[in-house]
């Protein structure tokens, strides 16, 4: 199982390979779930706007194409008459007049973060693309995976973070989805007025800090946080690898099929008829 | 300590007869825990903005007056001549060159909820001002507070919604700073795409949907979870009280003191250190 993200050094050259158009001005990016926390992540080294309205250019991920939400929001996009550019491997997305990235599909979108996060990045800040690419390294992934293993057992981990929020993001996500384990996020300094008086009863939590700076550091020491400090987006890049494998050992102790869903694809289900 | 809540409906009657001035146009609204959530549970009611650059007026909720993260902000406004409405007790936010809404201080901002919301509610949405004035009842939030105290004893709450995702937020924030217990809250429909399937383990979790229609009520049957359906701002008022007696029953339970605070001031002075 764990060759989900063994090859992820091949996904990234694959990657490498796309074309992308050149993006200028204010970028409204965004997406669900594992296809959307590209552009959060992204937002560490972008200043993406969090409003579509004032946005030059409008970026929407969806691994499927198909994603009911992100469709609706093109749709709200292409009324209001913005330069879209799409990130999918196919669906109902590639069949709108948008700009399109296609990316091979086949996959669950978790598994293909690198064909959704490198073009972001080869848009938005192309001389960071060498730099994520070499961030990727399976060994060390793991090491560090091994390590928060240990500690996760029987507790449910929480990631905080303050501009590498997205990395808190897909770390919960991918322990989410690949374990069917519960696990949460929360952003600094907003934290700080808050979810820390929780830990007086919170020796349930586990918590992880992904440092940039002594705020970051704040959080950290009033809830006896383990931190990982980050230095830049190739560390980003295998922290994300790190989150994969992390959450596929969490599967196999617990049980769990990595690869199997079942209460996202029922939800879908049932948001379809809504729509009906 | 239920006198914290008790006495809202003095509470509110004293917020509405404080003067506001007349906002147009588009507005962002922003403050930290307890005040800054305010603002989220206005986003119900009225269409907020997420970035500050394209407002025509910003709102700082801060209560003290003195929390570092909204005073740069309101400075960052002020560079850019934004006009700017504070709602606070004083502090150093009442000595910068803003529109000023004084409210009586002293208190905690949690427990002084009515007095930053309804001003609020006056500037944005007058007419609904009546509305949130009658939702307060001690009687009926107390019953709504004991049905889910019951749930919660030996389970961490996590608290769901869509357009009411402020009032998840303050059932959270009620709980982790009255009662120093955890408690976590997911915006739907991200949720339905990760956080849903964490489920197969989370028999430790409690799982509330405040729910204003279909979408959300997926999440519930995806999670079984306890619903709370809304209808109006006159729910979200008696739910706010609701926390409130939640929080405090729940913190007597736990031997907690809910107004004492440790790591929240804690945090405080530690970032004033990294400010010097």
């Amino acid at each position: 199982m764990d060759s989900l993200y063994e090859d992820w050094d091949r996904l990234y050259a694959e990657a490498n390979k796309l074309q992308v158009p050149r993006v200028e001005g204010e970028v409204f990016c965004f997406g669900m779930g594992g296809s959307g926390v590209a552009c959060e992540v992204m937002s560490a080294f972008y200043p993406l706007l969090r409003d579509m309205r004032h946005a030059d250019v409008v970026i929407a991920v969806s691994y499927s194409g198909n994603t009911r939400e992100t469709l609706e929001i093109v749709r709200k996009a292409t009324s209001a008459g913005k330069r879209i550019v799409a990130i999918t491997s196919g669906g109902a997305l590639a069949t709108l007049p948008v700009e399109r990235i296609l990316v091979r599909g086949g996959d669950q979108p978790r598994y293909s973060f690198p064909l959704l996060f490198l073009p972001l990045v080869k848009m938005l800040r192309p001389e960071l693309t060498e730099e994520v690419i070499r961030g990727v390294n399976a060994n060390e992934a793991r090491r560090v995976a091994g390590d928060l293993l240990s500690a996760i057992r029987g507790r449910i981990p929480v990631f905080y973070a303050s501009i590498y929020l997205g990395l808190a993001k897909r770390f919960k996500q991918e322990i989410n989805e690949n374990a069917k384990y519960p696990a949460f996020f929360g952003e600094i300094p907003e934290v700080n007025h808050n979810e820390i008086e929780g830990y007086a009863h919170g020796s349930g939590l586990f918590p992880v800090v992904f440092s940039s700076g002594p705020l970051d550091e704040v959080t950290a020491s009033l809830v006896n946080a383990k931190v990982i400090r980050i230095s830049g987006i190739r560390d980003v890049s295998l922290l994300i690898q790190s989150a994969g494998f992390l959450s596929v050992m969490l599967a196999r102790e617990l049980g769990e099929d990595p690869e199997k869903l079942t209460r996202i694809p029922e939800g879908r289900k049932l948001v379809e008829r809504i729509g009906s």
